[in-house]
């Protein structure tokens, strides 16, 4: 969809007066298989020539700066080129630029910044600065014509549509997959990423946003909960920190994420039967690890809701499905983040209050 | 102090009796100062020998692992080499090793494993790995005769005597001092790191540790609160992210740590009158940036303490003073964790909890 078209669908629903609470929001997280579909059919060419692009110069480091969801994003695009490049990766601390001014030595470093709006001040300083390092600059935005996007050598358009909902959805999983086409390599197989992404993902999708009834009644048991912790690992991480950021925007809560292996330093003295844990646990090699996070939960009596898949620990879990038959394990972060986003969604309208319009929040946040 | 002497010490203790609740963490808190000249009058000099010997291989990128605790000192390590070394750096996720068995490129990458045990299992797994995969590889513990000791190239003992109270107190103020000695530069004035170090540091720590009765009342404040936030911008965000630590694992608080620009995106509309916020504020570029987050947290009418100094803004605010006059910006993350680490011990106190024993810890974390 053009962003033309869907803003003038959206303007239609304004002319008529106000809308309904989460409807934005709700409207955005129903698109997102439509928007991969379109990013993997209008999209994965222009990627595909970046990425050429960058193979040819050979970057031995990755660098990614982002904030807010897409600081998650850049997570999981930490996970692919460590895992999959086998690069050293890190995710920028953009006040050592922009606070303190520090003028790093950035050849063969790749530069990747992350934004729906391209419009955060510290991210266009940090890659201007980067850029003039010497860096291999990509900007992957909602919003090529952005000030961020020209400021990159490379710009990566997730083509996601206009986003409306202050809380950040589509532009997320279009991230996600954008991050994916770029970083990602032949698995054991052969398969490309664009081949494996192609293979069943959004159908995928589907199914598991079909699961929204399930999704409302769980928002139920948390309409009193103040504090919950989301948990995860490997690919996965990145899932829970959003989750947390999502409810934490649309609802108030105090959501903190924890690595399964991080939870069991310190936090864990503070999981008791009184805190929610979510936890995120798909088929593969990041879910196989959380088995013993989740034995050490269960002995502290932990209220545990999973995300994914049954625990295979043989006791009873409440799970919000998530269908992953026949995608690749470095997808699922796609598909486990939908479920979570319809319950930070129901969560809020539960508590009476608008998740398209979060208390103290706006749409472009300018940091510096 | 030899960990032969501090174990006799500590022994008779033993010998005479359970111990008053939070005693090991109360001394070990008050050890600090202690500790920082032992470990600058003997320790020094090895950790320039290994400065020289690393430097001599001319590293280009710098990876930092670590979990919990030690997590914080790894991220001021990152600032560090960011802000003064200029050289891109990020923060390892041994999952990508450990889970998934990447096998990275690390050639010119210096590799700093930080860990007061030195005894956590994926840890010496990414430490093997990574010295497998070329990289110059560093070890901080405060034991060097562990096994992730022994596996890196190069080893710097923190020298902070044997810490027995679960909350890690003085081993992360003595990694941060011996990071700080390994990573920082001279200033613009040519003063080395350990001129600056030595330059009133410890002095200042004494100064700031007496204000222990005002902390204690302050702590009174949160004995009903069960979530809080904390807050920091620059070299002082891993003071925000190691408070917010010890509060969880002392006193089982939900404490969120926020960088101040990633407060701003999302978080903020958690923020009210009903969630207490500690801002970390000392004299400096990262102070400095914390006034606009102070603003928008007057805003919405945050309950908030701050760390450091006054804010500035001609508004009342309740401080837990630290003393950084003649301290090095860059050096005062050792002085401001010092009063939240009284808070965390007070708060646990007050609750009729024992600090020493954590509920669902124990000293050395395993995690694979």
């Amino acid at each position: 969809m053009s962003e033309t078209a869907e803003t003038a669908a959206y303007g239609h629903s304004d002319a008529a007066g106000a809308l309904a609470p989460g409807r934005l929001m709700s409207a955005e997280v129903a698109e997102q298989p439509a928007a991969w579909r379109r990013l993997l059919d209008d999209g994965a060419g222009e990627i595909a020539d970046v990425a050429a692009a960058i193979a040819a110069r050979a970057p031995r480091f990755v660098l990614l700066a982002a904030r807010g969801t897409s600081d998650h994003a850049a997570l999981y695009a930490k996970y692919l080129v460590e895992v999959q490049r086998g690069l050293p990766a890190g995710l920028a601390s953009p006040s050592s630029l922009t606070v303190y001014g520090s003028r790093p030595q950035l050849r063969d470093v790749l530069f990747v910044a992350v934004s729906q709006s391209g419009g955060s001040p510290d991210l266009l300083d940090s890659m201007t600065t980067a850029r003039a390092c010497g860096a291999i600059t990509v900007a992957v935005t909602n919003n090529p014509s952005s000030a961020l996007g020209q400021a990159a050598e490379f710009s990566v358009d997730v083509r996601a549509g206009v986003e409306r909902a202050v809380a950040a959805t589509k532009t997320y999983t279009a991230e996600l997959l954008a991050l994916y086409l770029l970083l990602a390599v032949p698995d054991a197989e052969g398969r490309t990423a664009l081949t494996r992404a192609r293979a069943g993902l959004a159908d995928a999708a589907d199914l598991t946003l079909a699961g929204e009834p399930a999704v409302r009644a769980a928002a139920a048991r948390y309409r009193f909960a103040d504090r919950l912790v989301t948990t995860a690992r490997g690919y996965s991480y990145p899932t829970a920190r959003e989750a947390a950021l999502k409810l934490m925007e649309t609802s108030y809560l105090s959501a903190q994420a924890f690595s399964g292996a991080d939870l069991l330093h310190g936090p864990m003295a503070m999981i008791d039967a009184d805190l929610p844990v979510i936890a995120v646990k798909t088929p593969g090699r990041g879910g196989a690890a959380m088995a013993a996070v989740i034995e050490r939960m269960r002995e502290r009596r932990a209220d545990l809701v999973v995300v994914g898949e049954q625990p295979g620990d043989g006791q009873p879990a409440i799970v919000l499905p998530v269908q992953t038959a026949g995608v690749s394990e470095d997808l699922h972060p796609l598909l486990e983040i939908l479920p979570l986003q319809q319950l930070a969604l129901h969560l809020a309208l539960q508590r009476g209050g608008d998740p398209d319009a979060p208390r103290g929040l706006s749409k472009v946040t300018e940091t510096w």
